[in-house]
């Protein structure tokens, strides 16, 4: 397989996924690593306003519209898919990619439960399953780690995804 | 050189460079072209928004962050160059860039000039100007175009640059 390697973090909704993938970024680019990530937008987004230049552009019909200062790039481009193989070749850069959602795409995932607001996780039965985060008793047939031990999931990533 | 070609679109402030750029996009759609547009911003950009949660990954330090719905995709990515031939491998599906501003990037350039507003035309001696657009009576040792003739002006350009 290609590199680099995609992994996902699912949870149900407010479990914590946005959270959780700030403070793995946080740990993983403490490490020297370059890492990407995908937020998986059922809905579409919004990362372009009505009324800015870009929008503007967009809405004229242009199929690539980038903003480009001397330290960052935004840009929008329209696809036919969203499947995160399809898109790795935008993340030809970093060392590894994480997606928040994308649970049916079948990469390696990272489930996120809070038991005082759901009743069960996500990921009972699915094998691609390769750890659950939570601080409730409930446990699955995969390493477990509760929400503050970022440093062991990290060291469980960088065993399985980067070495 | 490799595809696909990259023209600029420049002129003073509020001389009318995204409006023009607008109908340049609608026109070279209706021909069949994939056109791609470069916005430079020399201050940074506001593509991602405090509190949201693009944002929030690019602050804990992602190299690059991508939000995905199956028809389209924002991406916000770390560079080192806003040189328009570095960010040309984003573009590869597209016919032509236009870019609005890089005036000292060394492209080909259109000046949009609005003369109720400003003094003299910015590029009175650059000779990588192809074209030159405004209502007033001023001219340049290039073709000129009323603001009104962009069909006219994306006839030059399709000789020049899509052929």
């Amino acid at each position: 397989m290609l590199k680099p390697h995609i992994i996902s973090v699912v949870g149900k909704s407010n479990s914590g996924k946005t959270t959780l993938i700030e403070k793995l970024i946080k740990e993983i680019k403490k490490r020297g690593y370059k890492i990407g990530i995908i937020k998986h937008s059922l809905h579409g987004f919004d990362m372009d306003k009505s009324g800015k230049d870009s929008f503007k552009h967009a809405a004229a019909g242009a199929d690539t519209v980038m903003a480009a200062s001397s330290s960052r790039i935004g840009i929008v481009k329209r696809v036919t898919s969203d499947n995160p193989d399809e898109l790795k070749k935008y993340f030809q850069d970093v060392d590894i990619v994480v997606t928040e959602g994308y649970k049916k795409a079948g990469k390696p995932k990272i489930e996120i439960f809070r038991q005082e607001i759901h009743k069960e996780p996500l990921c009972i039965k699915d094998d691609t399953l390769f750890a659950f985060i939570t601080d409730s008793d409930i446990k699955l047939n995969v390493p477990k780690f509760k929400t503050s031990e970022i440093e062991k999931l990290t060291d469980l990533i960088e065993e399985r995804f980067l070495k």
